[in-house]
């Protein structure tokens, strides 16, 4: 028979097991975390009718989506969770209880171009906090809190949630009169990072702003960055900006740093930085950007803000909100790659349990005993294969405990533990064993 | 702005975050028991190519299938994870240990008739062990192990698994002639409980079937039906059929038999049906159902056997198996639809922190201790509700507990915890209100 010759398509994450355990282990960790902050779970389906899913795109497709028609359906395949998220509560307004705190963790799909760590299919962790009508700010200052907590508890040490408020950068443009431009001067000044001053001149340049205009912005977007957050709010007051809008902002950012400091994140991780605008059109009020401080060049690694209105495609009901989300097959490539993470643990099993004798009788009951205890195990199938291959298995898997069922165990009524990292081994009861390997 | 209805498509599911909290301890309950018993996680992805998903199928698409075209490329969502299996393990054969033995939980995608309970996105929970060349048939009697270990930790109790063997069908159609028929006949035994003994018989009759071979069949697919498995077994070998592959069934199954027991699964929870033949193509041997006792107009709720060759399509080795699935979202389904399950729990919080005062400072300070101690906790943010809103958000949500700060409690620095089931409440020291709802 002629075969086909198995692949993975280019742009899809498909690990060994190893690595898999530790991105299934990250991917608990996230969403215990958000469980901790009382995030409710939600599971949309991966594919909408693209009528619903496009609803703001004017039905148009773009590149980048996935996009298909069966039967007399034409349909999307998700490219975020913050669309669904909308259609969900426009949908189900009636049976949710607001504010409506929300988790969701699954994939998407964007056709990106294909290049190494870009991903075509990958995983979003999500959350938001959605009002009914309106939303305090406290929720801005809790997603910091749990940005930091989150990635703590994936082991993660030096990173820094970035946070600006958008009121401030639009009151700014309206003061500078650059306000026909606000979206596109945002989408260019967020780039600063990327591609330097000169860059964000000559872009704006080309957006026909005067050069008074841009030199008070890029000083703008300059000022204080790395300093105490205070100082930036003092520094912000004492610009003497003449602009509702403005104050506002800087009046938002100065309560969310305060409140931020009560859910306790500690001073070195977080930082106000009026660079941060976020590319996407839909945020209204407080931003964030989270880097790695060694890694900044790979970009933010979770990102979110505040919304004035999550479902205005589908509903007249004012829904604000503010949200992040966590890209984690890009964050695990990553951390991958550069060798912050690694997969220690090969095996799910804490015990491999090897016959010497024919029959696994006993093997079995040992086996029944360990896993009713809570402890995982497996149990080596084939018998009549050498010893020496039974311990290749469990070293091969990291399996770091054997337990040995010889004649001389059946006979004793006592089983030999191996602990494989240590080469250690010592014979005991089933009770002793249960208990060290608990 | 004219609004687009928001709409979920006909055939997927999508939950009220009640329902899905139940949903995912369910998951997270087969996910446990999968890896209780030494199951590595894999996660391949939804979309691969065309020709790599459909070679055993030449290809050719089905109109169940989603398939469509992206830039130059063919593309299909996978319908099931076996076939995603064998290509993983072609394809990483030698990064892989053998036997290999994998869960998966993910989502498929089948184009079905739209109607009630029957879905188009799904979630399967499958584990196989791979052999590389051979594989130990105690590994087809731990599987009725985990299929019940899994749902009693589900919570479910009348069930039974179905046990039968193909090779006892196989040698049987051999010995009465039909054995140029040996899938479709399988096909349509495997409907008796659906169709009857009289549809049997009209179905066998258009393959050409002799009478007297039809009448075998049927007499002998209701052997013993309930009865003790020895009993069938023995039954089997009277019946003298001089047949090899027969003889190797009976041995088989006898075998299997055995160490389900040594498995400590209780007599009333397996059972030999030899009417039993699953639809699918590729079993060779031990093949299973799962019923709920007093439901079985449902169908099987968890399916499987052993394979001679798992990826014969991709590759020369031969790798023989034995898996099952479960098939979460249907089971879900039913389950909710005949009120076996209920969802309970409609909030992941254990507890609301509700301050009676504007300032939230102290009930932040509360819900980080509470959140450190790692309990699950919101902080009812918009402090200028009316009390009576605070609580009502609570009920909605069925949050156990509310602590309450208000001036008394800052003064005194003892916290009102109130039991919102009982309606009972207490003043207590931060320490007591940690030790309380831990």
């Amino acid at each position: 028979m002629s075969k086909t010759q198995p692949r993975t398509l280019p742009g899809f994450m498909e690990l060994l097991p190893g690595e898999q355990i530790l991105f299934n282990q990250m991917m608990d960790k996230i969403r215990n975390s958000y469980e901790r902050f009382g995030f409710l779970p939600i599971d949309t389906p991966v594919i909408e009718s693209s009528e619903v899913l496009l609803a703001k795109a004017g039905g148009e497709t773009e590149k980048q989506i996935y996009s298909f028609t069966k039967g007399d359906s034409e349909l999307t395949l998700r490219f975020d969770l913050t669309v669904p998220l909308a259609k969900y509560v426009a949908q189900r307004y009636n049976e949710l209880t607001f504010p409506f705190r929300r988790y969701q963790i699954g994939k998407v799909y964007r056709g990106e171009r294909a290049q190494r760590g870009r991903f075509r299919e990958f995983y979003q962790c999500d959350i938001d906090v959605v009002g009914d009508g309106e939303l305090s700010l406290v929720n801005d200052a809790e997603i910091p809190a749990i940005i930091y907590k989150t990635f703590k508890d994936m082991g993660l040490n030096d990173f820094t949630v970035y946070i600006n408020n958008r009121k401030i950068l639009n009151g700014l443009f309206e003061y500078v009169g650059a306000n026909n431009h606000a979206i596109e001067t945002m989408r260019i000044i967020d780039k600063i990072e990327k591609i330097g001053e000169d860059g964000v001149r000559a872009e704006l340049k080309d957006l026909s702003l005067a050069d008074e205009s841009i030199q008070y912005i890029i000083n703008f977007i300059r000022i204080n960055t790395g300093g105490l957050p205070e100082q930036t709010i003092n520094a912000l007051k004492n610009l003497k900006i003449e602009n509702e809008l403005f104050r506002q902002g800087v009046e938002e950012l100065s309560e969310v740093i305060k409140y931020i400091r009560l859910f306790d994140v500690p001073e070195e991780y977080f930082a106000i930085d009026l660079s941060i605008a976020r590319g996407l059109d839909y945020y209204t009020g407080t931003v964030y950007e989270t880097f790695l401080n060694n890694y900044k060049n790979i970009g933010s690694i979770c990102s979110g803000g505040r919304y004035n209105d999550l479902a205005e495609y589908y509903t007249e009901r004012k829904l604000p909100g503010v949200g992040i989300s966590i890209g984690l097959t890009r964050l695990f490539f990553v951390l991958n790659d550069m060798k912050l993470i690694k997969s220690e643990q090969k095996s799910i099993s804490k015990v491999l349990v090897v016959s010497m004798v024919d029959d696994l009788s006993k093997s079995i009951e040992i086996a029944n005993k360990l896993r009713d205890a809570g402890i995982n195990t497996e149990i080596y199938s084939d018998a009549d294969k050498k010893i020496k291959a039974k311990f290749k298995y469990a070293d091969k898997l990291s399996i770091p405990y054997v337990v040995i069922i010889g004649e001389d165990e059946i006979k004793s009524d006592k089983y030999t533990v191996k602990n494989m990292e240590t080469g250690e081994q010592e014979m005991m009861e089933i009770g002793e064993v249960v208990r060290i390997l608990k």
